[in-house]
């Protein structure tokens, strides 16, 4: 019998206590899997006196967090505070003190993960994150081992879990944008405050990791231009559907030329690929890479279950002896590429509000034509106010042409406001 | 700079070649991954003069496979000769040395793999085989580690792309089975001795190898009752779809109170579901754990460079020093539950053919009122011979007594064949 991994759990909340009944629940298997037995032995959360629903009475009580990996009966952190500021420190502990640390936090990665994976690799010891990315979704492993042996190509994903929920409700429910958010905070599928959901950030910092991995880069959060669902309306929703189209906030990261093109912004996907049927809070991470070709993983994004799943995975693997760096690769050999949002040439669907009167529609054909975008369809609704909704499906162009000319178009007096502009992604 | 990985490599044909290209390609890339260069040093084929399209120069030529691990400038072993002499005896001549082994071989794994586990452990070796199963996809690490905190519940997979092929093309084009096996047979992708495939054999044997890994639990491929496509008929996919179904080749694994369920028949699955949608040769495996919920990994099933990938990850792994026993269990501890192929409860279609006189369907009705069955929906269709076809969707039952009805369906005078039964699985 081998000797217990003790491990410290810094964060009590829905992970935290998720991943306690966890190892509580599967102590013999996990044992058997992991070699050892997973023994928690100490807890850390800014307050004791919650009912967390589980028993933490055999675990000793640690007020500061980042004490944790100092203590002589912990081998092993988990960090599971979410936010930067305790949640560095205690995974800063953990490197100082030459323990593995495993992380469910998106943001400190995002934001730090390439100076903590040097640190961390310069100690000797394993950062792991796996709960980082797409929940339950083991595709954090997939990427830095399983497709090892691949040059990616691209990765596509749907990486927001209430913003998919969003987009897929409105489709099938008719209802409108502000209604379903209303229900997804009822539900727990969104944040009181939703800005960080909603607004990308939260798929785009996902999305960043998943880039680092797979194309050995970093990817600085301040590079990307990141593009929220909160201007997605019905209209854009039905039109998608008419043209065979879903819309998805969408995260792509492909190499372009010497560049990084990495962009989270709502998209239109064919309504019956992969990425178009993902539904509700599903999370999706669709991997091209050059021997293995295409590969899709597919699960839940989040939730207590499943974010337990990635963590405690990661420490059986810390169990098992199982190291490596911490992005696959080591953290000096990562490039630092420019990163670009801009994409390569797309089709683009156009919506935009016009002044009902003789050559307004003419004049918006005649600025995309000076910018060399070609139109593939156009329509004018029917209408009962003075402005007229139209739509415009573009042949391939690339984005900042197609801003300049939007540019040009809303200066237009026939336009009521800045056009809506969604890229007819090919997946 | 870590010492090279030395790799001797046995068989050259469509594998094997494979990975000597991307071991060729992607030296740097892998050498970064893998925290030290990966080279081939030796490689060995029934054949020497044979053109495979790689420069094998560099490398020693060994006659014998089973000689590559006694050899000095070899460190670990690559088993994609296929079938089970030569490639056993490969093996456990690594096994024997105490070097790792990493085979593409499911046909040795599902006969012989538990007791090559046994005796990889018991040397404190390294046995790996990602490639075996469902090619590209990394499903082997995603059950043997991405889900190791869970207690799986169910593995479904569509893992033959042979049969997912054939069937796909008769839905898409609406030719026979023998015209697009023929077909498949020219492409590549199916055998001139399909049966194996076909048969189900191949896919039963790679869903074994999943299953002993997802449950903790040997299953002889003697215990598993495994039904092909071969009899499958255009007219039953055209009744698929109209009852809004695809016919799959469909693996599922899952406990059944003590014993252990292992069927592989073609089956009914919703046109709508991930697995009814998979098309042509992709594999896709569908888990379901309790802490994590479904995940669904989907990827090409077959071909050198998806099966060089796999081939290749397990090597990085070994590379890095990532152990672990065989099954993700070790092989002592493996349970030998009693397997069932009968499976719970479900609706099942049928198919047969009835003499067009009266009181036939009665007599059919009846046998199956007999043995408790009631029927869901029942069609004769139009026809100009003198036996009717008639389709029956039945409520849930189980198989064993829907058999034993059958048989005296089979038995009366009326009935022209014994019919076709096809589960209607919910996925």
């Amino acid at each position: 019998m081998s000797a217990p991994l003790r491990i410290g759990i810094a964060g009590l909340g829905t992970v935290g206590a998720g991943v306690v009944r966890l190892l509580q629940t599967h102590g013999s298997l996990l044992e058997m899997r992991a070699g050892r037995p997973l023994r928690i032995t100490a807890v850390s959360a800014r307050r004791r006196e919650v009912d967390r629903g589980v028993d933490l009475s055999g675990y000793a009580w640690v007020e500061e967090p980042s004490t944790l990996a100092g203590r002589d009966d912990v081998d092993l952190v988990v960090e599971v505070i979410g936010g930067e500021g305790a949640a560095a420190a205690t995974i800063r502990a953990a490197v100082a003190a030459r323990k593995p640390a495993v992380t469910a936090n998106k943001a400190l990665l995002a934001a730090e993960g390439v100076v903590l994976a040097a640190e961390a690799e310069a100690a000797g010891t394993v950062l792991r994150f796996e709960a980082s990315v797409a929940g339950g979704i083991p595709i954090v492993k997939a990427l830095r081992e399983g497709l090892a042996a691949n040059a990616t190509t691209r990765i596509a994903g749907v990486l927001n879990g209430t913003c998919n929920y969003i987009l897929t409700e409105m489709e099938r429910t008719g209802a409108a944008y502000e209604d379903v958010l209303a229900e997804a905070q009822q539900l727990g599928y969104a944040e009181a405050d939703p800005a960080f959901d909603v607004g990308g950030h939260d798929a785009a910092q996902k999305l960043a990791l998943l880039a680092t991995i797979g194309f050995g880069a970093a990817v600085p959060m301040d590079a990307l231009k990141v593009e929220g669902i909160s201007g997605v309306t019905l209209e854009d929703i039905r039109h998608a559907r008419d043209l065979g189209y879903s819309i998805k906030l969408l995260g792509i990261a492909q190499r372009a030329g010497d560049e990084l093109e990495v962009r989270m912004q709502p998209s239109f996907v064919p309504g019956s690929s992969a990425l178009g049927l993902v539904e509700g809070v599903t999370n999706m991470v669709v991997v091209d890479a050059d021997f293995v070709g295409q590969t899709v993983h597919e699960g839940p994004g989040a939730g207590a279950g499943p974010t337990a799943s990635a963590v405690v995975a990661d420490i059986v693997d810390i169990a098992r002896g199982h190291g490596g760096p911490v992005f696959g690769c080591p953290a000096e050999q990562l490039t630092s590429p420019a990163i670009t949002t801009l994409g390569t040439a797309a089709p683009h669907y156009l919506r935009l509000s016009l002044d009902d009167r003789p050559g307004a529609l003419a004049e918006v054909a005649g600025a995309l034509a000076r910018h060399g975008i070609s139109i593939d369809r156009m329509r004018q609704m029917s209408h009962e106010t003075d402005s007229a909704p139209v739509l415009i499906v573009t042949h391939a162009c690339v984005r900042d042409t197609l801003d300049r000319a939007l540019e040009e178009i809303t200066a237009l007096d026939a336009c009521g406001a800045r056009p809506i502009a969604y890229r007819i992604e090919v997946v």
